[in-house]
């Protein structure tokens, strides 16, 4: 009815259609306020209480116990690099487990602030496979441990949650939060860019246990990167990005419609093995990954022969598959199924997958 | 036909109209892309159209020579407070003029990061005007002089552009750019959260002379910092601000309509004018500042008697005259009439206040 398309972006990428039919709906005359949203004062008592309902839904759905902050930041997961190394470490000393590129650059950040530390990586692998415990060398003296949950580019993601001892776990969750329920006590900070399963680009959700922010950090520590500042002011420290956190409530609501984080784990995993499984029966594609290591979200698919996966990106593109070439550190495809694609969208994938294989091989 | 109100709003305020009913119009789906700009990958071939267009349109409308950079950043002004210090304080000094609370934030902040001298300040004045050049307490080795153009709080303006030598001047332009022509090759750099006179919040516009800028910061700069490896990256460092982009970009197209800064001054001047007429020639009301510091944008306003601002407040609010209330730094009433506050709004309001007067005179 809109002439939409099925868009595979790994970011920023699809929301739920009523999210942005009520967001058309709200544009000229939010709920009878006389405005728009967006032209909002961020102090006003209408915005108040849609960011104070977009945080307690957060919560909720991801059941987030009451000494955990939840703060509204803007600047990326990128800007989260540096505030996690600014901020969690306390004496210098932190573990990184790189399993891709963002939390490479993780890494190489945390390397301005203090000693971080390589527990393990699968570079070697080309990212294929997330590493196992006993291959993770942890210092029990380091501040943190820091993980990206899932690997955008990569396609693959922690099927486990590493032990860390008593050291608290940071975790990158940018291209997985909301996709399936997540146990959050199990981490010290979880942060995420919102551009994959919350809300445009531009809010970055940080979600930190208490006891592990402290005002009184390093001089040269700008005031905005300052969590326990951040938090102080319930994200208001300045003007945060209102918009996006509108957008952001009317995921969450959606989700609560849908059942949940169960329901939507559900139907996650039933997108993702419908695409998994038919390129298991392809001949002509495959996907590099580890099986146990694998990603819901972002699933990379390749042909061995460099012009067919561009033929295929070609057709896929024209028939309305958007988005749909892999990263270049990976090569072929990837297909980023966020919760926002339809199952749908999925199906018609595959079946185009095997239309173009039975004309290709 | 919307039941819209007048928002006097310091921040986020009133958008365009044209503008708001174009996004909502595109929200389903942008020009025949099958999907909304929230959903467009930063790096697709459709976005890039869009941020380049708004990159542009600045550059036009501003007449931004080619030596400057332009950046669409995060974090608002109160970011670049720190970013400002970290980049161009080369020598480690800087001088900073205070006439309100966001310069007094500024220069605080870039205390954190070298040598920032109080170079003038109206503190002792309540900040009720600008101080003069033969105020200002310059250094000729200063790497360079900050100051705030509008001082949205108090309601000031510089009526003139302080004379700083060879030393470059930094412009927080939150609350006044795009109001009416400034010549830019007088400044180092100019920022300006977007959330008054450009977009929603969420985005920060940056303009920086390209020799000011250099890729080699002290080691403890995050790299989402460092503006050389944000101006080389062409805001695309990681994933920008999409949406507020292209709302700037829908800005900058009604200002261009309109006629550019000239015509838009010219727009601007006439509202203030009917205000601050209006407030001279009333009994009950008048605005503290002086007349030479008066700020075209944010025009405060009270009574002697506090009962009696309390009831205008109250009443002017349930007029449908919103966000009215001055700063608690002011008291009284505040009326922030931003570009896109039509003159029928600060009509109604001069109209409002002269009933209000005659009834409580």
């Amino acid at each position: 009815m809109y002439n939409r398309i099925y868009n595979f972006s790994a970011g920023p990428s699809m929301l739920p259609l009523p999210v942005l039919e009520q967001a058309r709906d709200d544009m000229m005359n939010y709920q009878g306020s006389g405005m728009s949203v967006m032209e909002m004062s961020h102090r006003s008592k209408v915005y108040d209480a849609i960011i104070k309902q977009a945080e307690a839904d957060l919560r909720e759905v991801m059941n987030i116990p009451d000494n955990y902050k939840v703060m509204f930041l803007q600047g990326g997961a990128s800007m989260q690099f540096a505030n996690v190394a600014m901020n969690i470490m306390k004496t210098g000393k932190a573990d990184y487990i790189v399993t891709g590129q963002f939390s490479g650059k993780a890494y190489k950040e945390a390397q301005k602030f203090g000693d971080a530390h390589l527990a393990a990586t699968t570079k070697e692998e080309n990212f294929t496979r997330i590493p196992r415990q006993e291959e993770l060398d942890l210092r029990p003296d380091a501040d943190y441990v820091h993980i990206c949950f899932n690997n955008t580019i990569f396609g693959t993601k922690w099927d486990y949650i590493p032990d860390t001892g008593d050291v608290p776990l940071v975790a990158d969750m940018s291209s997985c939060i909301l996709s399936e329920p997540v146990d959050v006590t199990k981490f010290g900070l979880i942060y995420a860019g919102a551009q994959k399963n919350v809300a445009p680009a531009g809010l970055t959700i940080v979600i930190a246990r208490e006891d592990l922010l402290r005002e009184d950090l390093d001089k040269a520590v700008p005031t905005m990167c300052n969590y326990a500042t951040m938090a102080e002011n319930e994200s208001m420290y300045n003007t945060p990005p209102c918009y996006p956190i509108y957008i952001c409530g009317l995921v969450l609501n959606w989700i609560k419609n849908l059942g949940g984080l169960e329901a939507m784990k559900k139907i996650n995993e039933d997108k993702a093995a419908m695409l998994y499984d038919c390129l298991e029966n392809s001949k002509l594609f495959s996907n590099p990954n580890d099986k146990a290591s694998r990603s819901m979200m972002n699933v990379t698919f390749r042909a061995e022969d460099d012009e067919i996966n561009a033929k295929f990106v070609k057709e896929a593109t024209a028939a309305g598959f958007a988005n749909i070439k892999g990263h270049r550190s990976v090569g072929g495809m990837r297909a980023s199924i966020y919760n926002a694609m339809p199952t749908e969208g999925v199906a018609a994938l595959c079946e185009f997958i095997k239309k173009f294989e039975a004309e290709n091989l």
